[in-house]
């Protein structure tokens, strides 16, 4: 029987882990691959408040040092199933907890394309807020039709010298006042009905090819490409337990709680507005600390 | 005219001008005191993830830095008006802005005792939740009669070898349902009708003595104390603009916006269960994102 089970090793699920043990509750990590979460992609992180700058990897593993030096054990197993008797079982055991935590995170959604998994960090970013910094003055582009493409288009027209806007469909998905707010920005050009077919480059980006609907191919030199397609969370394994919402986030009530008594969510698998490190932290603490208050004798 | 201008350059406030400086807007941090809020008086944080170990002056230092290398304007000037036009009034001058962020923080209240302000860090704390690991097995008290005071000794309970509960009057403000978690604890020992006259020790505290109603002196050996007897924001100036609740916080809506449109509020100054530097950088970084969404051109 463990007090806390958190489901995930990501930066809200280590924090989770690091306010449980500080409060001496006994706390099982669950990982399905290695501990770190998204952040460990991050070339850079210059947007943590503390620390001035570090590797995703840098942080992820102080994060574990922290976690697993008070002695918060972590297993490296796949969970395939949690009930409201708060038991978890993975593909090799079954687990008993009074309270569960779920910080499984979301992987960025991919475009598959050769070299998009190299230059991760090397021109290649899923997120504005995060990265945006780095191109300041430069020339980007944002793939994607929905709120996120508009606002991270909007967002990185204020730092970039020349941001593309590039979508598939002649629509946009996004909102019509990201639209209007985009009309008004002289450096912001639109390429509709188009898809990036090509990331070339020696060591880092250095331009896209992309093919209109005709098949006519054209590149474009950029320093960036923020890729906003989505992002895909993984709790269809959750979901008689929790409320899950369209785009399959997890619901909470004050940030933490799920509709199941017990059971926890924090971090980017959970329906929130900014998916930062800052917020995954703030989501692990409350997460812990109100599990503990309302934690069962 | 500045994008931002943040009230407070505490964790949160110094978080906003970090995200607000990084989407390339021009930021101004009012602080009528010195950089870094209450976080200043920490020895030691060790509750930070992606940090082992630093002192809150060190914390609080690196994050000055890595705003004012970003351009962040800072200003000692103390705030005595703000309105809805979004002009915030100082001692010597008055300043524009497209939003503003209340980031004032809150004071911890103190029991103004010989040695207490020296024994800060050194077996005096404000907030068991950051300090409650470092007195793991020994014996500590809590003072006060609230829901922090008990919440607190029973954190402690999990944590230390004996905690003392220490209250002037004969019967709790605190809720039945801590109150009968804590009679559980056999570690517990509660004193009614009990005030502090003093804090004993050389170099860090050793014991204090207590009284009660008949005067009676007693000397009890502890190595920390955790004074719960509230904080005090002061938000008495932004009552107009603001709804501000019975003990003086903002009340906010989705965590940053008050009830006045590009007027927001971030950390403990704000109505929150969960006072932590995790929940305060969560604040800022929300609280500047906002407001960059929401700015008028």
């Amino acid at each position: 029987m463990y007090d806390i089970i958190i489901i995930g090793a990501g930066p809200a699920g280590m924090t989770a882990a690091l306010y449980g043990r500080r409060a001496n509750k006994s706390v099982l990590v669950l990982e399905a691959k290695n501990y770190g979460g998204q952040i460990v992609n991050a070339s850079s992180i210059e947007n943590y408040p503390g620390i001035e700058k570090i590797s995703g990897y840098d942080y992820a593993t102080t994060l574990f040092n922290q976690i697993t030096n008070l002695g918060v054990e972590i297993k490296y197993e796949t969970v395939i199933k949690i009930n409201s008797n708060k038991e978890v079982t993975t593909t090799k055991n079954t687990y008993q907890a009074k309270s569960i935590i779920i910080a499984n995170g979301a992987q960025n959604r991919h475009l598959n394309l050769p070299l998009e998994t190299d230059f991760i960090g090397k021109g290649v970013s899923y997120c504005a807020t995060c990265d945006g910094a780095f191109y300041k003055d430069k020339d980007v582009a944002v793939l994607g039709g929905g709120n996120t493409a508009l606002e991270d288009a909007i967002y990185l027209s204020n730092l970039a010298n020349k941001v593309y806007l590039i979508h598939r469909r002649d629509t946009f998905r996004g909102e019509e006042k990201y639209l209007k707010e985009l009309e008004t920005k002289e450096n912001v050009e639109i390429i509709l009905n188009s898809t990036i077919t090509k990331l070339n480059g020696h060591e880092k980006l250095e331009s896209i090819t992309i093919q209109d609907k005709e098949k006519r191919e054209k590149e474009i030199n950029i320093s960036g490409l923020f890729i906003a397609i989505g992002q895909v969370p993984n709790n269809t394994i959750f979901k008689d337990i929790v409320d899950i919402n369209d785009k399959g986030y997890i619901v909470s009530e004050d940030g933490v709680h799920t509709k199941t008594e017990g059971i926890y969510v924090a971090g980017d698998t959970r329906v929130k507005d900014l998916r930062q490190l800052t917020t995954a932290v703030s989501d692990g603490s409350i997460a812990a600390m109100t599990a503990i208050k309302e934690m069962k004798k």
